[in-house]
């Protein structure tokens, strides 16, 4: 059975609020961080008590940093100092300390010294039934690789004397875990798993500030707990994620992001095992795209999504048979105008309030979803209506997991029997754009990953004018659902007027330019962009010039990757808060023309101030 | 006459905002950032109209990315780039390009193949009456070093090619400006001003999101400065700042930012050279010390702090003649309670609205800052009431110039008759502690340091319950008047309750000891620490066991450095805001205790968790 664990260190808050939290999102132990301890009231035998009436283990104390020393005084001292830390372990009921790497000036760079004083330590804490778990760290001054931990370790030869594996001092020095197969599995004191950016900067500075929980970012967590796991190892999985943003993030939705990131990293490593036995959580069904997108709006917000869509090419076809939500068809491009959501961002405004995934068995991807502790949400029907399974996202977009066709949802609303327009080429919905709050980004990018089976693309960072903006898009593997997640990567500027930055819908056309044309003549609200970007473009890119020329009409964007081109538009922003994009893509181009958002923004700006 | 100029990349917004901020700082000129015209509805012939308008010149059009290549046809395509470049340069007016040493793969190794590339494309500018600035991108893939770009423009030997000189990629890369003595002044076309935080991080990424305004980092900006005119200089002072921060502020506050930063580094220049003419603006006189710390009251939070400072051994002393504002004294620290001052903060509050720094000339010093762009407070001044000269500080706290004596601001305070309190120690204000705004953290160190004369110390961070936290102190030099200037670094947790971090007070006193055991035995409301505090400290640091035993009993916490130590206690928060700390500095230490921030924080939490 496997056990998980959280450094507290991961976590936001004094140790009440990590413990509580740890404990909510169902952890079984924790590691206590020495300064958590140190900042707290409760003596480490309350702590333990605190802890065993929340169900939680001490798995682990840490760390103790600089232990050996080429001054044989100094070196006393520090025995003298983990001998007060070993009275605080046994109070507090844990049997395993972590010893770093020394990073001081003093540390000792001669393995066999190194090992004789390791064994030293280690001899004391066996007195006290304690052991020490051996960790290199990335920026260890002599010892900074696991290799040379694991021969310290190894040349000591104490018993009470093992290694730590951390899986970011590892794999951010580019070590290799096949090599645990050559350790000892009673070796194996402890594990630490975090996940990381690949990030060109200083290790320790990568290490302490920007550290992920698994599945959030760059290195192979899925293949590195299993080397671990194959060499024997039989402790707990313990997160340990040293994040500028989770330090300041409400601890109660870290936590569940963390159980999350180990029930993901669980799941993938069985992937990876020809046989492995089918786990608690049911695979994800494929998703095959989107349904809908749900826009909530009022009474002032409404009429005017409604003249766009009208002016877009969509037809009012359907008026919900309970509530005040119409359905607005394209193509498959499907767009619901909700009159009933309550929306907190105040008056005249319109949101995206869900999403309509297809799914190949939406009752499965809501199980699979609720196993992977997204909220569930409640749902009222009506007579006739088809039930509709729907989650949370972390922004708090609902999710709903769809199938469309007679006995599905289109079946909630009625025909308005309104005339078909010609429309204007849209077939589908390209992507939805979901501005996420800023402490959600990286739960939002694991949270489509883990529980929708979505793939992550590569993180785009764009300085726009309000400050800089990432975006990460997640896609199914045939890229017919689509979802770009964008945040203001410190804040976004709030001398500027407005509300948080706007989502949006991104609908495709298989001609960008006639679709462009026709939503011209039907006097659709489009954005538009200024002749100095066109000049840019073709003193950038060799275009033909009767596309350029068409650019420049129709006040389209071009973007181009190694696939193919992007060529789009926007509309203004409708209803404070949403605009759309009218999107075509040309050969395999699997971007967002993110590259384009600040000529966008820009553009925005300006008629908000033109209008204020 | 100095020309002072900014790039449009400094500033937050659209090129209107940032044209509109630029000039109201009193810029004389702008760079012109690619972007911001691209994104831009304004044609470059009305940009320069609008430039004109406004009294701004366009001494850049910046930057001209990858000129040079090993591939003739791409070359030659990157001729064709730059010559539509070269129409809008004509179309705004301009002379100048920055041409940045590539960064792309088919950059030119070899200097001669480079010169004669760069040759031709001046040429091609020279037909048109513009000139090229080549500049080593401290990243460039053959060219990174300034003497690097001047070799490749020396050998080209064209009129229309020179150099631009920036102070962040020289410094970053440890160049030498001594050695722009050595380049002929009709070569030297440009010259781009940055500072920037000493930091352990690739250079690109340095560059992009850290740099700083001049007096803002740890750059010898008037050295540098110094060198480039002594070798003959005589174009603007233009910054180039990129910053992360600077991108989503108010850039009409960036922008008087940026000027004070070029007026403080054309007076530190000026101060290097011996028998330089005076400058305008007057010199700073000596602060020498706190005259007083004024807090905002009201009913509820003014009987609050009125009863902490009873106990605390503070007497009220006095009475204001005209407002009510109360003195508060204690040898010659000094606080007043004023419940005149209307605060954003909401009902029950208290605040630091005002320092008091006593100055040797106390109008100089209010001539010194409004010359430096402070904004000038108005007074209200009743009968027989002293002149005051106040400033805003970047976080709104107001800064009087101060003379205690019979003839300055305590004649305005009539005498309560109160019976002096024996008082428990406390001799002076040691520091007050400053909780900024996020955005303008930089700009305050800035502001102290060229507008008061004060001196920068080191910046430190600790990882404290809600979030990074950093602090950045500023003192005289004979350490009398310090302040203590914090922020959080990405944002505070906006899932813990409470207003924005507090701010304090600190109070010397040369027996810390002895005084905390008279706020106790008064009933100061003194905050505890936890045991498992000083048993650590036991295990870490040598001290005497009489004096442990003390801490223990009187809640101290303890921080040394290379010059001596510091024993200090905390009050709990009063009026939701404010708390006290009394200090006791030993031998030489500089510093403000921050390591034992986060032990303060979390007691402070559950305090208000426990009230709540």
């Amino acid at each position: 059975m496997t056990r998980r664990a959280i450094a507290t260190v991961c976590l936001s808050g004094t140790l009440e609020d990590k413990l509580a939290a740890a404990a909510a999102a169902g952890f079984d132990g924790i590691e206590v961080f020495e300064p958590d301890l140190i900042g707290s009231p409760w003596s480490p035998a309350e702590l333990a008590a605190r802890c065993a009436d929340a169900g939680l283990t001490i798995d682990l104390y840490q760390p103790f940093r600089d232990l050996d020393s080429t001054d044989p005084e100094r070196f006393a001292r520090n025995l003298r100092r983990a001998e007060r830390k070993f009275d605080v372990m046994t109070a507090l009921g844990t049997d395993t300390m972590l010893v770093c790497s020394s990073v001081a000036p003093d540390a000792v760079a001669d393995l066999d010294r190194l090992a004789e004083q390791l064994a030293g330590a280690a001899d004391r804490a066996a007195q006290r039934g304690l052991r020490l778990a051996y960790e290199a760290l990335a920026w260890g001054a002599e010892v900074s690789t696991w290799d040379a931990a694991w021969e310290a370790v190894r040349r000591a030869d104490h018993p009470a004397l093992g290694l730590c594996l951390d899986s970011f001092h590892v794999l951010s020095r580019g070590g290799d875990p096949a090599g645990f197969g050559a350790v000892p599995a009673d070796k194996l004191f402890f594990l630490q798993l975090a996940d990381a950016p690949r990030l060109e900067m200083d290790v320790l500075q990568w290490s302490r500030h920007h550290r992920l929980f698994p599945g959030q970012g760059a290195f192979d967590l899925p293949g590195f707990l299993g080397a671990v796991l194959a060499a024997g190892y039989t402790g707990p999985l313990s997160l340990e994620v040293f994040n500028d943003v989770f330090r300041q993030s409400d601890p109660r939705r870290a936590a569940v992001d963390a159980m999350r990131s180990l029930l993901w990293l669980e799941e993938s490593l069985a992937h990876r095992s020809p046989g492995a036995a089918p786990g608690a959580i049911p695979p994800p069904p494929a998703l095959t795209g989107h349904s809908f997108a749900e826009l909530a709006v009022d009474g002032v917000s409404g009429p005017q999504l409604a003249g766009a869509l009208t002016a877009l090419g969509f037809t009012h076809t359907g008026q919900h048979r309970s509530k005040p939500v119409q359905l607005w068809e394209q193509g498959r491009a499907r767009v619901l105008l909700n009159a009933s959501v309550v929306r907190p961002e105040g008056p005249g405004l319109a949101a995206v309030a869900a999403l309509g995934l297809e799914s190949t068995d939406p009752t499965a991807s809501a199980l699979r979803a609720e196993a992977l502790l997204a909220p569930v949400l409640p749902r009222t029907r009506g007579a006739a209506e088809a039930e509709l399974s729907a989650v949370a996202a972390p922004d708090g977009t609902e999710v709903f997991f769809t199938r469309t066709g007679p006995d599905g949802w289109p079946a909630d609303f009625l025909d308005t029997g309104a005339p078909a327009s010609p429309g204007a080429g849209l077939t589908a919905i390209d992507h939805v754009g979901l501005t996420q709050p800023f402490d959600s980004f990286d739960e939002a990018g694991l949270f489509y990953r883990a529980v929708l089976g979505l793939e992550p693309e590569g993180v785009v960072e764009v300085a726009a004018p309000f400050g800089l903006v990432r975006t990460r898009a997640v896609a199914n593997p045939d890229r017919t659902l689509r979802l770009a997640l964008t945040a203001s990567l410190l804040r976004r500027g709030g001398w500027a007027p407005g509300v948080p930055a706007p989502q949006h819908v991104a609908f495709t056309t298989g001609d960008v330019v006639a679709t462009a044309r026709r939503l011209r003549a039907a006097g659709a609200p489009l954005l538009a962009v200024p002749a100095n970007y066109h000049d840019d473009l073709e003193a950038r890119v060799d275009l033909d010039p009767g596309l350029v020329a068409g650019m420049r009409e129709c006040g389209l964007l071009y973007d181009e990757d190694a696939g193919g081109s992007y060529l789009h538009l926007y509309t203004e922003v409708l209803g404070s808060r949403v605009f759309f994009e009218v999107v075509q893509r040309i050969g395999g181009y699997d971007g967002y023309g993110s590259v384009n958002a600040p000529v966008r923004m820009a553009a925005h700006r300006r008629l908000r101030l033109a209008t204020a």
